[in-house]
């Protein structure tokens, strides 16, 4: 058995079910491998940046690793981006980046490159197999990097040879650590600040934010007069109706300043204290008044709900009951197209249990109030910035879960980025409903140029910030790679052909003209 | 005047006049300062491996470097392929990448990355300027680093408190260094293995390529019976009618050392000893005879054409007719859809001057012989052998090179990289007309799997190399961005909208069904 069979069978021993590819030469017997064994699902990308970002969106929702198949150090960086994503949601993936066989590479062929520079600023864990008796090892030793609480990006290079010469079988794959609990002396810390009486505001991330956390920072905010939030990007939060609400740390620093003004302490399940996702001049980078303490009940990789519990309890929130939201379902919006009505109408039609992926950036943010009482789903945020997650993060999230409905909410501007993912989307056949909020512009681009100080845009500007001329036709992008669609221009449109999309199995886009 | 301004204005007064552009908002006073200045002409790409393929065909043309607009390290991630691309075809750029704030970068904000360790691979020069003072200064060194022959990457990374604080206003750019004349020394080692009687190959790339060197080189080979021939990818050669015909070292393996089998000394003008571009089991990574030597004409950083003179003088040539291409223009061929029929209509069709970019991988390998007889034209190879490089290629080419008409070759598998850079083709009205070449498969791994002894290809891996299952809508992609089209089955039907693309001005593509 040579290497690429010893580690594909490793993989597949180990739990790693899906390989999200976009194979090239160096990495054919690890392709032709995968005939060979049953057990692992391959999903071919035709960009390597839906391949990263849809890896990314199966961790989040299966909690297990897949498996990515790069080809070379380019390879590697048209992925890179959403793996730096990938890295900041704390997702775990083991990519796979194929090199030249290790006698080649002193030749300097045209696709040689350093690699392991090139991954190491977004990977926990790289290895490159020095033969192909290592592979399989190396394989597991990737596997549990991977799973390592909170999720690590692990990255194995596979010179050529080390997949076709003879390689060592299978090898069984150690269970990764597990999440160790919070310390009692954090839990005290907790407790003392909430029982200060001073404002205090609980930060959640993270696993706190499945329905379980949420009920206990409830529990503890009822009982105590905290302030509930959580950070401005999370991997995956439950919301809906039956559930805790808590509204996000905002983006636009002004108001994130007032969110936060006034606070003593701040609790950190898992969180960070909140700082400006960009500098602006004259404004702080830090978002949390300057006398105001963080104490951490947790950090992201230790066990939050665990953690909750105990403090639940030193604070005597025990028996409190959690503020869950009991308001109706909102009702449809009509009219005229615009960011409330979006959210009023999205509320009203998300179906149970839908995963909602959100790179709306400007259309979407205030989403998340009028969906408060919506039927119960996960939210799924950009946590690294990197435009081009959107696509690909739901293309993923559907293959992990299909028997969920998956919701995309893209900007045009964002979705250009990897609109490859949709023809991934046809191919699997994945229940993938996406909604393109069509402004014909960076729209957040126009404020930060505001933001920074620079003054008013001229003709010359204005051009790097526009999508229009000529207009882009996501309808026609769209059924060109095989998902069928629509354009709508009233909310009434919107509202049918939505219910349409939501209605029908498969993937569907709606171009929503702003 | 800030440091954003002193920056656009010392790369205006530097020569530096096209800046491929995809910003966001650390790079907003970059962009606001560009209203303020004239002279630089910005091209937005709606993603960043467009902007940065098109700096690599600008350079190609114009022999200038353009600057590249890039959004912190996933920005410069998303371009980095294509920077490869670049690299290996000592292409000149400037990319100009924002980070955060100087004070910001602790706080490890969502899109906070080592954008120095990213870069680095692939850049000659990389600096990050410490404060808005130095900013021009670090340009213009920047503009001599990407100026130094034969062209290199330079990589200069701007914090915004660089570009909003007040700056040194513009400074003046001094002279990059010349090309160095080839050692005398070199040019009498040749002249001996020339005069020595043994089977001798003349093996161009780099400058040596364009009319005048080719001319020589033609004369030298034709006097003393050696073969001539150019590396198997080469940034740009001038080909056609009244020039002198070279073929280039194939990509196979088997065929590559079929050509060079019997030699006894290659002559390197600006080329390296041919290797295998990938390694294949039991095959060698190094394609010469283990007894043929190679002489180094000039290094690619040095002056071909003088070294070629020089040879010429040394071995008697300099009075021989070059063997000049005399054959009459290839017919139109009619019928089925072939690669050897593309070919010859692509011969008889390429209109004087055309500019073509080669990205046709499988399709296009044996175009060169068919389209020796063409109009005169230059012909641009990927040479860093990483798809999705030819449309943006085309795009910066068309900038350079606005009354020339560009003809872009691409694959399906690579074409859909990159796709967006039709968008960018619509919006400046760019003379490319575009010849996907729909195979529906990356038909190049079919041959390597094979190649690397992976054995015939079940369901599992056939469906990893294969496009179809939804087929792409290539003429739906293209118009769904602004870009007219049509589908051709026959040659009948890509002879003539051929030549509608050709004759039209503004963009144009064709999807051709293989």
């Amino acid at each position: 058995m040579n290497g690429g069979e010893s580690l594909v069978r490793t993989l597949v021993g180990g739990g790693i079910n899906v390989c999200f590819a976009n194979p090239g030469t160096s990495e054919m017997h690890f392709v032709a491998a995968l005939d060979r064994v049953d057990g692992m699902r391959c999903v071919l990308g035709l960009f390597e940046g839906v391949v990263t970002g849809a890896a990314d969106g199966y961790f989040r929702m299966s909690e297990n690793p897949a498996a990515t198949l790069l080809h070379l150090g380019p390879g590697y960086a048209n992925g890179a981006a959403n793996i730096h994503n990938a890295n900041k949601a704390s997702s775990g993936m083991i990519n796979i980046v194929g090199d030249h066989a290790t006698y080649h590479r002193q030749y300097d062929a045209p696709l040689t490159s350093d690699i392991e520079t090139l991954v190491r600023p977004n990977s926990h864990w790289v290895k490159t197999s020095p033969n192909a008796m290592s592979v399989a090892a190396d394989g597991a030793a990737a596997i549990v990097a991977a799973r390592t609480p909170p999720g690590q990006i692990a990255t194995l290079i596979l010179p050529a040879d080390t997949a076709w010469n003879d390689g060592s079988g299978p090898v069984p794959v150690p269970a990764a650590p597990k999440r160790e609990p919070a310390p009692a002396a954090a839990i005290e810390d907790c407790a003392k600040a909430l029982r200060s009486g001073e404002p205090c505001m609980l930060l959640l991330t993270g696993r706190a934010l499945r329905e379980d956390g949420l009920a206990l920072a409830g529990q503890i905010c009822a009982k105590t007069g905290a302030k509930l939030m959580a950070q401005g990007s999370n991997a995956r939060t439950h919301r809906g109706r039956g559930r805790v609400f808590l509204e996000r740390v905002p983006y636009v620093v002004d108001q994130a300043l007032g969110v936060l003004g006034g606070l003593k302490h701040i609790i950190l399940v898992g969180a960070r204290m909140p700082v400006a996702f960009f500098a602006y001049p004259n404004k702080p980078s830090l978002l949390h008044p300057e006398d105001c303490r963080p104490h951490v009940l947790c950090q992201l990789d230790e066990e939050p709900i665990g953690a909750l519990e105990a403090l639940a309890q030193a604070v005597g929130a025990t028996g409190t009951p959690a503020p869950v939201v009991n308001d109706p379902r909102p009702e449809l919006a009509t009219g005229k197209i615009e960011p409330m009505a979006l959210g009023r109408s999205l509320g009203a039609l998300l179906p149970e249990n839908a995963i909602v992926v959100d790179e709306a950036v400007t259309t979407g943010r205030g989403f998340f109030a009028p969906t408060k009482a919506a039927a119960p789903h996960d939210w799924l945020s950009n946590m690294g910035g990197s435009i081009g997650l959107g696509m690909p993060l739901a293309t993923g999230a559907a293959v992990a879960c299909p028997d969920r409905k998956v919701v995309c909410l893209e900007g045009d501007g964002s979705g250009m980025y990897t609109l490859q993912a949709l023809w991934t989307q046809a191919r699997e056949g994945l229940d993938v409903t996406t909604l393109v909020f069509s402004n014909r512009t960076y729209q957040i681009l126009k404020g930060e140029l505001a933001n920074v100080g620079a003054g008013n845009p001229g003709r010359k500007a204005l051009d790097m910030l526009d999508l229009g001329n000529p207009d882009l036709d996501w309808v026609g992008l769209a059924k060109a790679m095989g998902v069928p669609g629509a354009k709508v221009t009233t909310m009434e449109e919107f509202n049918r052909r939505c219910a349409e999309g939501l209605g029908s199995s498969g993937p569907y886009l709606i171009e929503v003209v702003l």
